[in-house]
């Protein structure tokens, strides 16, 4: 079924790039049909084979695709959902790749009938954006959430996990409210822990310049999603607020909490909070 | 000048393993003899070949040694301070490998006079501990800082520095309250980070244990740290309190600036901010 699809990647950055790479490689559909900003992108995606087809015409490039997946920043992808559905053709899935589902479903819930959109968000990533950086393997044993909107249909649905499988990813379906949520936890507060963390030693560094000198493997790891695509993370962090405050507070609040332990010398308690965090630590990634 | 000297190292976990292991494999010392806790352990750093001799006779270990390097968790080095005066000859170079100075210097600053005492703390390491994980490539390349006592020679600190480079490391010498404030932001403060966010992560699993599922690649790294050994963290904790709250504090800050903003919707403030630390990250490690 896949098999006879023309499929539209709208945006050809890390993700899309990556996307449309995938797609090609392992021979999914029939037609791989890259949407690019700028005509550079679009060539280079040609010229490495990621794609059959690349333009920088958004109307010409969705017009007779069958799924059109959206590959740029949450906020794009919202202003592109406003247009895309007098663009594309009757049955015609959407699919995007943004890191936050509620306002994404949401707009998706005006998109005309005769579309069916599907919410899309792969688990996996790296700190450097950009088409350079687009590998086909990308998605490969990666897990990637799916969230139908209000008017998607199982068929819609079928075809979207068979998409994720087709680039041999895991799909796991969750409503927006949830995805918002568990991502805030696991991707979106990390970052924010990142960035405060290069902001503290930056304060420091002010005092004393060898801060960055001293910076081992433990910063270089904690921090590492500092380095994020900061247009990119915008878009996340304010299609996200709640969950994220939430998130932070949290903490926030454990912080507070151990460092009031180490203040009252609670020896016994601390040590019973942090076993069982490097328990659940070391459950997690053996 | 190294090279006729006996070195004992006293703890035999992954830090003393590779230190002895590293002395012994690049021929740095006449004989590298290993200290340890349980008799097993000094029979496994024997049948490695990472010690010449080893014992768990800790008067036995040290008497003839002319360099004593302590390799115990950070309260267990400043008990062995209290005792090991008594127990080295006239010269002897007494040097730790601890991650906070402030305290050891103060315990060092007890030591007879016809001993040296010398602060040292290694810039490497890894979330696994004991001795299986010793390498004698550890050190290699690595920033080790070394940290005087009042009463150090330059003679003592010239040694200090050319162990330090005999084991591949570069020396950098500080005050021990410089070095518990800059390790305090560039390492205790990420443990504590990765604490919290798994922490939070454990919390948000109580409502829906799929966040396991989802945590991936951002989030393994950023809490990386959380799986460090807690007896020794426990040490460092409560052995630079007073530096550690006060990142603790920074950080906490920064993210309530964070939120703020985010909940304001300044995203030209919010941006400048990401955008510095982007920057930053990117600078440091390339």
């Amino acid at each position: 079924m896949l098999q006879e699809k023309r499929i539209a990647v709208v945006g050809l950055g890390l993700m899309g790039g990556s996307m449309a790479g995938a797609l090609r490689m392992r021979q999914v559909c029939q037609e791989v049909i890259g949407i690019a900003h700028r005509p550079e992108t679009a060539a280079q995606a040609l010229e490495r084979g990621l794609v059959d087809r690349a333009t920088t015409d958004l109307a010409a490039g969705v017009s007779n695709a069958d799924i059109v997946i959206l590959a740029t920043p949450v906020r794009t992808i919202i202003k592109l959902l406003h247009e895309i559905g007098r663009l594309v053709g009757p049955g015609c899935l959407i699919m995007d790749l943004g890191s936050t589902k509620t306002a994404i479903i949401q707009a998706m819930s005006a998109l005309p009938d005769h579309v069916q959109p599907v919410g899309g968000h792969p688990m996996c990533g790296k700190e450097t954006a950009g088409l350079e950086a687009a590998e086909t393997t990308l998605y490969q044993d990666k897990l990637f959430l799916l969230v139908p909107g209000r008017q998607t249909g199982p068929r819609a649905m079928e075809l979207a996990c068979s998409l994720v499988q087709a680039i041999g990813a895991h799909p796991l379906i969750l409503t927006p409210e949830e995805h918002d949520r568990l991502v805030a936890a696991v991707s979106h507060l990390p970052y924010l822990l990142a960035v405060a963390l290069v902001a503290t030693a930056e304060d420091l560094s002010v005092e004393d310049g060898r801060v960055w000198e001293i910076a081992a493997s433990g910063f270089r790891d904690t921090s590492r999603l500092a380095a994020s695509g900061v247009r990119m993370m915008l878009d996340i962090l304010l299609t996200n607020r709640d969950a994220v405050q939430e998130m932070v507070k949290r903490a926030q609040n454990h912080l507070s909490r151990l460092a009031g332990l180490m203040a009252q010398g609670d020896e016994e308690t601390l040590c019973r909070v942090l076993d069982a965090v490097q328990q659940r630590r070391k459950e997690l990634f053996r």
